[in-house]
């Protein structure tokens, strides 16, 4: 098996990745409609060209969603997508009929040009809530899109959906079996309003796997729910994040379901993972591992309630191993959630254990937080065999500088 | 009725308060036991010299607590308390069988100190977690404060349990009936590590007023239910918090249950106000309110959500009133906890209506946040008829700064 991952979720270094043009037949471009101020890149469009035209997607369960949420939700019910089109410098929520009359002519004016059909096209956007959408610019921007579509152009792509991201995101992994090699690949957008419940970002994974629209969608949904939904950078969960997941059938290859749902867990962790690294002003990554708990739903939840703790986030910013604000938090999920007895509580930090049956053990003044970007925490509930990791970041004053000033 | 109360959460002015001395048959004291490096007043008593000694407490729901509120919930279990000990400079929390050795002898001497009983003693401690106390220099500065109770040392008692507050909080009413005249008093400490489900700081209210136990539990518990528990300055719920509540009868009057329960809500609310203004690194009092739900708890939850929202917080801190951020916060909201249509929020702050039925409206821009530290925030559900308001403070890099630095 050859492996272009990123860094994955557990840790490995990082790598190069054409993406979503990773896998064969697909082809991707990105370009500049003129959204975004800086006269960046802001278009992005992904095309499936066959011969399948498998596609699922996972949404938000923010109650408050984008256009191209409500639209896009459409768009996958029939398990058939043959085009995604990304644009950032512009969020398209809360912009009422208009918004959702721009979502479909975009997917109209994609599908026009590459002759396929408008129920067909799934729109993601990304950018400021509230403000109406550019949509001539968008809609001028297309045609130029289409034009540049190449199979090589992936980077391109996952520049193209960028906003606060200071890097590209993307990762692919080919998977040989005895009847010949598929590749899974991917980009992902994401650096700030990361947080569960799925939809943490705008991410489009390709495959040339020969698989249907049940599996494909399947494999995904296992794969967000173990990735993209256990990054929680600030609690702050988004209107508009979208997965799509789309399955040419080009490489004649028709994998094992657990095989196929392998490989799309191994990029969407990848992809995760890089979210996590380039959070908005972050200092450290930090991995939050409950262990010893009841159910892997207990352990998400203790998990959870200490990545959200702003005071345990501003401990890491200043290297302070305070473990007393890890334990304060790990006592707020109620005992229904995750049964334990906080006099059992072990709290270990970069391997040393100083949070011993509910007290003090090892001195903290061992620790150096300052000595690497990664920190792993470990909560032992000691209350059964369940374990779940989520990650976040520290809380730190480039954090609190970048969105007190991303509007205006 | 005279109105003694320093600013309440409906924004009155502030006042200067004796404060747990206010009312009749209280004495206080506030001393340096050298439990704090910096050589502060560290060490609070408040003595109920009757005639009556009637007590009730509110602790936090954090299932891990300290070994203080361990301890005091059995003081207060029969409805009398004869003091409160309060320290400054460690919490006792995590500290295993010897945190409770040490909060059990500090009421013991309390008690011998005073002639009562140490079951009737309340003890409260504040400061970093899981770090033992110094619990001789705690000894050993009982003494000097018991010599120094006089009914004039409330103010004092309120510097000594004072962490990184930057002014002791303190507020009395007196309430006059058809027989007389009766005085609600208290203090609070809490600059952080406010957060709901009760218990976000340490306060004592005393009262002159002829209650029984169970009058003043339940004035207790409906005061703090709407204002401790409304202010949410960053999400974390602490280990220690305690509020309680003195009756010395001293006064002679015996006022209607009513009546009385609005005097302790009055002084609670001024006090919980305090702690809001004077939050950690704070440059804004934001107070959140949620209209048009289905129920108190409906509005609750959602008001909560939104002060939650590090992503909002930020943008208050900025002066830049981000709505989206709002209603992406509103929409995390399940639809079981708090049903509305997302197409008919509508949000307005400080006055201007600046979302419609989920859309832009007003020009924002007409704002000016950085006016004044207060900031009124109305979210209209449009789904009922019930309301709530939760305070909570920006995202500063002050805060950040306080809570990356703190133990270290």
């Amino acid at each position: 098996m050859t492996d272009h991952l990123g860094p994955a979720l557990d840790g490995t270094s990082p790598g190069t990745s054409p993406g979503v043009t990773a896998a064969a037949g697909f082809r991707a471009a990105g370009v500049t409609a003129g959204l975004k101020a800086s006269g960046s890149p802001d278009l992005a469009l992904v095309v499936n060209d066959g011969p399948r035209q498998v596609g699922a997607a996972v949404f938000t369960t923010n109650r408050v969603v984008g256009a191209p949420v409500t639209w896009s939700r459409q768009v996958v019910r029939d398990g058939v997508v043959a085009a995604v089109v990304l644009n950032s410098g512009g969020a398209n929520v809360a912009t009422g009929p208009r918004g959702f009359q721009d979502a479909h002519a975009t997917a109209e004016k994609v599908a026009a040009g590459l002759g396929v059909s408008a129920g067909d096209v799934v729109v993601c956007s990304t950018g400021l809530i509230g403000v109406p959408l550019a949509s001539e610019r968008l809609f001028a921007g297309i045609g130029p899109a289409v034009e540049a579509l190449t199979d090589g152009a992936g980077p391109d792509a996952a520049t193209a959906i960028m906003t606060t991201d200071s890097v590209p995101k993307t990762a692919h992994v080919r998977v040989e079996t005895a009847d010949g090699s598929f590749v899974v690949g991917g980009m992902a957008k994401g650096a700030g309003m990361l947080a569960p419940a799925m939809a943490t970002m705008l991410s489009v994974v390709t495959t040339d796997a020969d698989v249907d629209a049940a599996t494909a969608d399947a494999a995904l949904r296992a794969a967000t729910a173990v990735t993209f939904d256990r990054v929680d950078s600030d609690g702050c969960m988004s209107t508009s994040d979208t997965v799509t997941l789309l399955a040419s059938g080009a490489s004649g290859v028709a994998p094992a379901a657990d095989v196929f749902a392998d490989a799309v867990l191994r990029v969407c962790a990848s992809l995760a993972r890089q979210l996590v690294a380039d959070a908005e002003g972050a200092s450290h990554d930090i991995a939050v591992h409950v262990q010893g708990a009841t159910t892997q739903d207990a352990a998400v939840a203790v998990a959870r309630a200490v990545t959200r703790s702003n005071l345990f986030k501003a401990a890491m910013f200043g290297n302070d191993p305070n473990w007393g604000r890890i334990i304060a938090q790990v006592g707020t999920v109620p005992e229904h959630v995750a049964p334990y007895d906080p006099a059992a509580l072990d709290v270990t930090i970069n391997g040393l254990q100083i949070c011993r049956a509910g007290g003090a053990h090892e001195d903290p003044a061992q620790l150096d937080l300052a000595a690497a970007r990664e920190v792993h925490v470990v909560v032992d509930l000691h209350a059964g065999d369940a374990a779940a990791t989520v990650w976040t970041n520290d809380l730190t004053h480039d954090y609190v500088h970048e969105n007190s000033a991303y509007s205006t």
